[in-house]
């Protein structure tokens, strides 16, 4: 089949009425029909890659793929990792599309145009960024196209990995119940650099039994870290006043707002994270590493690769937290980041 | 036994001839004899928690544990962590004294005074920060008092990871030698995005079976990342020019100096590192992880945790690379940072 490249379009120069071959490519998730075929430069690179067809240019000379991948480089400075993603995925079976942010990816084994989307795709290469603004907005064309949105990032041997992008859900998890707030008292502690102790051994098992708080010794005093402790405060159960510092305030805001969901909230250092949570206390393994950022953080791809693959080592939810500014408010936001095995 | 709290010492307050109390206490490694016995702060708290001493205060008025770590606390912003690090080696059934950094370490079972000690502790909260050149001091410091380094960081629940910290070895590798001499001959390539194109069928295998370099696609071109063919070219293999962007130079300068100690080097981005390395390129697994950075580059102690946790999980070390500006030269440091169990 015979296709002219110009202006940066690939078309397919069919006769008046559809060939058999034509209707064949455009069956196979192939070009966009408007009156003739056009296809992308990624559709036409891999079409001709594989001997489906033949490309000329203007002048009518036809090009082999060196020379074709150059020209479509020219037309387009992310060709070339749009190429990459797009081969990988079309050898796995997916059909796709040029479109959304980068591609629509359709199910598996359906056809464009037979089932709608479900993902689309953006791309990035291994030495790029990606701003936690860039994520939430991301998440925002998610819900206004009803798609759910991948990352697909082509490392330096031109492997893919693939990441899903998603708010959290929490699961359905109980608001934490104050089962205290009858026998309240204000128990004393001190502050141990920058942990809390609490010398009440009764009040101590009790709230490392029941809600795992803290690291209890064998001499039955309770630790607390500062978030613990100011979280406690709070409530009313303890006599010191802590104060925060500046940079951990979010760190608190994001701690209080989990527990008050009714999670198990614990330090997540040995994970590389702020925190470990446990969706019960019954629970033997966290479930979510949740790490704290500024708004304004901006990720590298080795970042993000680092967090989610030692969370999905230990079997758990990555899950990045940041306060986002609405108006005079600001919401804690909770994004999901998972690899995705296509 | 009796200790008097002065001036933030403890003392034992023995009397002329020394006790057996005394020489029990010296014998299993607590306090320095100058004439009388003096205990560190970390010492006194824990022969108190545990039982073994009184303290008074130089009123004569008796401490108890409570009180005394307010006292600890005033005389000293550090006594908190390095209590909980004193506590937890104690506990193991390791001698410590203070010194070193923060504390000399002896072998298990090791009396101090017996056998030299082996390792010096830096202690660290999980908040704080570490420059790579509180790094690289620290191993001036090791090599000056022919100990080993141990980075401790307490946690939030008070718990205790231990990290050893080392000039990376890379075991005994031939340097790389350069079989293809005799056939040099430069090949055309294609430079597609960030990455190249190498369209010689025989080179492209013979590059990537022998060497491990790039990518093999199923048609025979081989894929090379940027790194690789900047190496390539410098050895006159590539005709390609390749031009690294100014950020890039550190990371293509780890890689060169890799490649020519014979080791085989990829990318290590599904690791969330710069590059992954292989001892030779028989070897099925790598060896290490690499992450290059910048010579100012400060770590977060969850960075760090992150890094080496996903290498052990991976059985890799995990070795960070920066390039140290000596006078007007400049080297390139590996260093290795491993969780050590105590």
């Amino acid at each position: 089949m015979q296709a002219v490249l110009s202006d940066g379009k690939v078309v397919v120069a069919g006769s008046e009425a559809e060939t058999e071959a034509e209707t064949d490519i455009l069956a196979k998730g192939y070009g966009r029909k408007k009156g003739t075929i056009e296809l992308s430069l990624e559709e036409a690179a891999f079409l001709l890659e594989t001997g489906k067809i033949q490309i000329k240019d203007g002048a009518g000379k036809e090009l082999n793929l060196n020379v074709f991948l150059e020209h479509a480089l020219d037309a387009s400075p992310k060709f070339a990792l749009r190429y990459l993603i797009y081969t990988d995925l079309k050898e796995r079976g997916y059909a796709v599309q040029p479109g959304g942010v980068d591609f629509w990816l359709y199910p598996r084994g359906a056809k464009p145009g037979e089932k709608p989307a479900r993902h689309f795709i953006r791309i990035f290469s291994e030495s790029d960024f990606l701003s936690l603004n860039d994520l939430a907005a991301l998440l925002i064309s998610a819900r206004n196209m009803r798609k759910e949105p991948i990352i697909a990032v082509v490392d330096e041997e031109s492997d893919i990995t693939y990441y899903e992008v998603q708010e959290a859900n929490f699961e359905s998890v109980e608001p934490e119940k104050d089962r205290r707030e009858s026998k309240k008292r204000k128990a004393k502690t001190t502050l141990l650099g920058d942990r809390i102790v609490l010398w009440d051994a009764d009040l101590a098992e009790n709230l490392y039994r029941d809600d795992f708080y803290g690291k209890l010794t064998k001499e039955k005093r309770l630790i607390l870290s500062l978030v613990e402790a100011a979280y406690l405060m709070k409530k009313g159960l303890l006599e010191i006043e802590v104060r925060g510092q500046e940079s951990d305030l979010d760190k608190y805001a994001v701690y209080e707002d989990l527990r008050k969901k009714g999670l198990v909230v614990k330090t997540g250092f040995k994970f590389g994270s702020h925190f470990r949570v446990y969706k019960t206390k019954q629970q033997k393994h966290s479930s979510y590493l949740i790490h704290v950022l500024p708004e304004e953080h901006v990720f590298s791809m080795q970042e993000l690769s680092r967090a989610v693959r030692l969370a999905h080592g230990v079997k758990k939810r990555m899950i990045f937290s940041f306060k986002e500014k609405v108006g005079a408010e600001s919401i804690i936001r909770y994004v999901d980041i998972g690899r995705m095995k296509l």
